[in-house]
């Protein structure tokens, strides 16, 4: 274990430096975000990674997690110096802890008496970032210190930066104007970053190699080696921000230095916002105002269960991972450079989920933005980017099939959840463009996403693959185009039936009985094409075969074809059971269920880049979280708790926590892939943060474990718990009132509702009705 | 100084590991290339370094120059270990050397009583790199040694290696066979990389992490640290090559090990060609047939004159650096990436001016590799990808302006110059493929060029500029797409003439007659409009206004709407001089002469990314060495010898060796820019290696100063040398016989021919005829 859980403090106590990768935070506002990890790595950019790339990452670098935000302390008496956060200059630190909270980052150390804390975080509303440092010198003497900070400033654009040298090495400037650091391009075009200290700097550098000096690194900067700045100027190379300030301290005296790096559209505001935060005053405030922000958050859904870790899990780092996956979808995280995959159609529509309850306003617009990225035939473009909206598909897409068998369906369940949790049936008169046409209604183009699947049909009667489906590498090509997503079929009849409630809901009865039939048409015929036995198929590849059948060696089960059955309403109880009977025995693992399995040994050029995977790795049977939480999901829809709460807790971050040697990633957050038991490195977690399993953990927790759904016209509790589950409670804030639930459970069941009351009167329907008073309302639910 | 020149040897002695820059070389056959640095730094790839790359590199990293081809040599008894090239360990070595060499680079070094040299090479006619380390003990004492090595792979596709992380990580393998490494990816895709020793290994990693260990570097391996291997495999993550074997050796003892990196098909072919260079023999016998492939490829062309230093350059470096830019164009090189530019139409087109004399048949293949990228208008693409030949355009095209204005005229002047180098009229019936269109012969393909430019004229009856022309920045945007270039209408005009000339060698009298008169009208036109009284415009913008006037603050003069005045013929005699005496006034400086000036010290939006560039750099007034190449060919065409040679000499490598500390680059090799007087860093280098300058010096120097000049039906012998230079020889290979030639400077003139003799008979012509016989020709020429 590298550390622990701080639930009243609602942070993550990191408590060695070395951790297995950089275990990193989040500090982000709506548009400046900054990724930082345990000992001061990481980068920042302003709405785009890719196009506004404010500093600078290394990724995949050796040592790894460079650069960053760096501070050095050098005693200027004896010349030695060392980084509060361990990097860069990995000097082994007295003592260290790292604070992950909500919105920050604390870094405390000691070293020679001298200790150190340095509080980084994004306030709310502007677009800086803040290195709050303060030391405190107990070593019983005097210290006379000298502070160095450095900042690699990136040339705007990331891809031309790290690619197109010869070009941009030229082109960017950075110097110090009045003891603020102003970095731009020559030509202007995209505005100033700026950094700047609450105590006047004794020295700067602003080009790296003066500061750096030549063959070194930022673990031993020559100006920190001899203990002065050189006053640089970049014009061209490589523009930094570097500062240097004496500090002396007596025995028990303590000081703090602010620094702020930060961006504005020119250099007039650049030099205003810096000027603002040289405050301690403002800081502290800001950093005040975050914690509020945090706070009012969370408070909109909070839980109380005998699971004091699945709490914590649900009251904090769940919903503070979807928070941070709505933001930015699969775009940019340690793993992921930011630089080309944008946000995506599909992952954007299910993030929504984790954060509906709280950003109501934000997701309306964010399914605006992606109802933009539909064209006429109802076909949507794959990813999109934040910063000029516009769309694309990535370079893999089948020139000849453009498309997603997927994609277009999402946003109808995201629309039909939006609406349910806020009964903003309004939204579905939004005039929105499409790509190639003009503006029709919201409810028009899910409409058109229907029929884009209805035209786009294969042989055995089931969607077309397209490029490929959820599955991205999953591609089964082929030279007939012909295969086919049993999946998506799936997600097809469950998109049918939402479209149908919200026509239902919006008197368009017509529409409502044709999505009704649609569905059951598709409902019976997957049942008919796709029943396996025990199992749904996947698939049928592009020469018709089945696949995911009992008589396949390789690729014999996969997990979604199951877990979707059960979700969208396709199967059968009895074939429900059997179908995630069947991933119970054959995928699931100590750390989670598999995706597929077995793995593909070789390449199979009939699966496509899904078989490009080392076996046990990612598509090929490693364990995939978003798929797990699909399967909790199922089980709860099944009714059988203690499986879901299972399967639930074999994910959750406390139990990656107890294992973190073996899992490596963050213990607080979700990752997408779990190497599986096909590979060496089994439980091993990559591809942290961004991953649709946040949203569908919390839906998971929130919606099927604990069970308290919305519904168009109120919340409906229906859990689906241990049955060592005596009691548990919940607030939940919906539609402008706060529900206090508390659900008994003397019978020991796992799921059954005998008896609702509201506000002490029991309820018929058991729905809770829309209040919308801005009160409290009393709720308990007695299961058995 | 870093370093100096070693004629005898043919090498550059770097005599310091620090250099202000990493200083390469290229170590290539023609599908092999291997960059390294003089201390061991750089990578590898076959082919084609975008989608063939077989190790990885950091560029711009910190420390600069990582990874490489690294060796660590371990004592086993004290545990301290340290790297005989310097670079990862940077342990200060007790001597140190670097000679780069042709095709070859060694190193040696010593510390604590262990001599190492090592020698890094690739065989004439093998897909591997050859490192081989002779070790000999001067300790006095027996010592128990340990030596590792590092290799680290790169996932074959260089641009997904370094941004598509979260895929790319997870399809490599590496493991040991029988002591031999072998990489490849899961699908088999790319096929195999692989490394084998000669003596067997000890232990060996594949894993990176493993070997590396967490938040170390290649400075500091956990294994080389701890002294074992731990026999790790990569499925996923980063997959290496990292060998130990012990050595004991007593005082006076030496061992040599070799190592081979290399790449095949497949399997099988992997460990046989990895078997075959296990062998110290079959090294040496390669290492052999190596420096006879040199001597025999140097010996076509030989000056000896009074300037030792000249002859060095002309000889040797300037031969070899342009080897590799028609091997590589400006595609990869420790400034260019190798991802996104591929090999450039136009540089292409010119860089064989550099190898024609030796390599007429690759030659005679480009050629016709770049007809392949003409489309049936005539407009060629600008790139085009050396492993698929794909042709392409850079992003930064414009959308409605697809087109280089000068691009397809280049090939004209390449087609013409082979066939006065070759006699192989015949390749003008070669048939060859449009883009989109079917195969016609090489000549129409070079009249489609004319074609194109005479279709797209602007407003003044000048080539429209289109995207831009040889000045790829100075793209002038507007709205009317109107910009035109006076660079290229020189360009144009050289261009009719060059296939005027060809026309009429091939009796095709009628396009003779039609070019000739077109080159008339362009030539008495471009004086109309484009003289603005003491030298030429460069360009008229989109609104029409004239560019380089002398009443222009910024952008006053360009250097090239000068020189070209001369080069196409365009220019008067009285015209020529006094553009040429401008150039001397204002762009001249003791670095060499400034594309432009004064620098544009704003972006402006009627010039373009060439004002993004901060002042003094690259196109906004940095000393363009290319360009420099064609002033001096002007000045030689004006007869004047000693201003030509002046600017030669402030270019030429032995110049910047002395000042290697304000040049930084590569002393050995041209750079393709050099900071400008505006700049704080005037007479900086950047971008060595790949430039046109390296195919165009060496024709100034041999064909302009030396004054050798094919032509179609012989030599001509035409000097315009130094007053002071009382006689020079040549030795010149021409079509299957070897000229001996004398020139002999009585009257100590700069140019002027007053009689030829060849074996010992006057020649009437002056031109050296064509023997074709295998035999050696004595030519005498008086200059006077």
């Amino acid at each position: 274990m590298y550390g622990h859980f701080s639930q009243n403090n609602r942070e993550y106590v990191i408590e060695k430096p070395d951790t297995p990768t950089p275990w990193i935070n989040y500090l982000s506002n709506s548009e400046y975000c900054a990724m930082i990890s345990n000992t001061a790595g990481g980068y920042s950019f302003h709405i785009d990674p890719r196009d506004r790339r404010i500093t600078r990452y290394r990724y995949n670098g050796l040592p790894v997690d460079r650069p960053g935000r760096y501070i050095y302390i050098r005693d200027d008496e004896t010349g030695s110096y060392w980084s509060p956060t361990w990097q860069p200059t990995l000097t082994r630190l007295d003592s260290y802890e790292c604070r992950h909270g909500l919105g920050y980052t604390r870094i405390s150390s000691s070293y020679s008496g001298v200790e150190a804390e340095v509080t980084y975080f994004v306030p709310v509303d502007n677009n800086v970032e803040i290195w709050m440092l303060t030391l405190r010198n107990s070593s019983g003497r005097t210290r006379n210190l000298k502070l160095f900070t450095y900042s690699e400033f990136c040339l705007w654009q990331a891809a031309r930066d790290q690619n197109d040298l010869q070009s941009v090495q030229f082109v960017g400037i950075s110097r110090n104007e009045d003891g603020i650091v102003l970095y731009h391009l020559h030509d202007d075009s995209t505005g100033y970053a700026f950094f700047a200290t609450s105590k006047d700097i004794a020295g700067y550098d602003c080009d790296r190699e003066t500061f750096i000096g030549p063959y070194r690194s930022e673990a031993n900067p020559i100006a920190v080696e001899i203990g002065a700045c050189k006053g640089s100027v970049a014009i061209g190379g490589n523009p930094i921000a570097a500062t240097a300030i004496p500090i002396s301290l007596k025995q028990g005296e303590s000081e703090t230095v602010v620094y702020v790096l930060g961006v504005a559209p020119d250099r007039d505001q650049a030099r205003e916002l810096a000027r603002k935060f040289k405050s301690s005053a403002i800081v502290n405030e800001e950093f005040l105002r975050l914690q509020d922000h945090w706070s009012s958050y969370l408070d909109k859904l909070v839980s109380v269960t005998p699971d004091l870790e699945f709490d914590e899990v649900v009251n904090i780092w769940n919903q503070y991972q979807c928070r941070t996956t709505f933001r930015w979808s699969r775009y940019v995280s340690f793993y992921e450079t930011g630089i080309g995959r944008g946000m995506g159609f599909r992952d954007c529509s299910q993030d929504i989920l984790g954060v509906l309850h709280a950003l109501p306003t934000d997701v309306r617009q964010r399914i605006v933005d992606l109802a933009r990225n539909q064209f006429k035939s109802g076909r949507v473009y794959h990813i999109y980017f934040p910063l000029s909206g516009e769309g694309g598909f990535p370079d893999y897409v089948k020139k000849d099939m453009q498309f997603f068998s997927d994609d277009h369906l999402w946003i109808i369940l995201a629309v039909s959840e939006y609406i349910k949790e806020t009964g903003d049936f309004g939204i579905l008169d939004e005039r929105v463009n499409f790509v190639d046409g003009p503006a029709v209604s919201l409810y028009r183009h899910l409409k058109k996403s229907i029929d884009f699947t209805l035209s786009n049909m294969g042989n055995h009667g089931l969607p077309l693959l397209g490029t490929a489906d959820w599955n991205d590498p999953m591609s089964l090509p082929g030279p007939n185009n012909a295969a086919e997503s049993v999946f998506t079929a799936m997600l097809f009849h469950k998109a049918l039936r939402e479209l149908a409630g919200l026509s239902h809901e919006t008197r368009k009865n017509t529409d409502a009985q044709l999505f009704t039939s649609l569905a059951d048409q598709t409902r019976i015929h997957l049942n008919d094409v796709a029943w396996d036995g025990s199992w749904y198929v996947r698939a049928f590849t592009d020469s018709g075969e089945p696949l995911g059948t009992s008589t396949s060696k390789e690729g014999r089960l996969f997990i979604n074809a199951q877990s979707w059955s059960v979700i969208s309403g396709v199967a059968s109880k009895s074939r429900g059971v059997a179908a995630m009977d069947s991933v119970n025995e054959l995928l699931a693992t100590e750390y989670g269920i598999m995706l597929l399995g077995p793995a593909f040994w070789r390449y199979r050029s009939d699966i496509g880049a899904l078989s490009s995977y080392a076996p046990g790795l990612k598509e090929n049977a490693s364990i995939w979280s978003h798929a797990n939480a699909w399967a909790i999901i199922a089980e709860s829809m099944l009714g059988r708790g203690d499986q879901a709460y299972d399967y639930y807790k074999k994910l959750a971050p406390p139990t990656k926590n107890k294992i973190a040697e073996i899992h490596r990633a963050e213990p607080y957050v979700y990752a997408q892939t779990i190497a599986g038991r096909d590979h060496p490195m089994f439980g091993m977690a990559k591809q942290s943060w961004l991953t649709g399993t946040a949203a569908w953990m919390l839906k998971a927790a929130s919606s099927y474990i604990l069970g308290i759904q919305p519904q168009y016209h109120g919340l409906s509790v229906d859990p689906c718990i241990p049955k060592a589950w005596g009691q548990f409670k919940v607030k939940r804030q919906f539609r402008n009132a706060t529900y206090d639930i508390e659900v008994r459970n003397p019978d020991s069941v796992s799921s059954g509702v005998k008896a609702v009351s509201v506000d002490d009167t029991p309820s018929e329907t058991g729905i809770l009705p829309v209040f919308a008073d801005g009160h409290t309302h009393k709720v308990i639910v007695t299961m058995g």
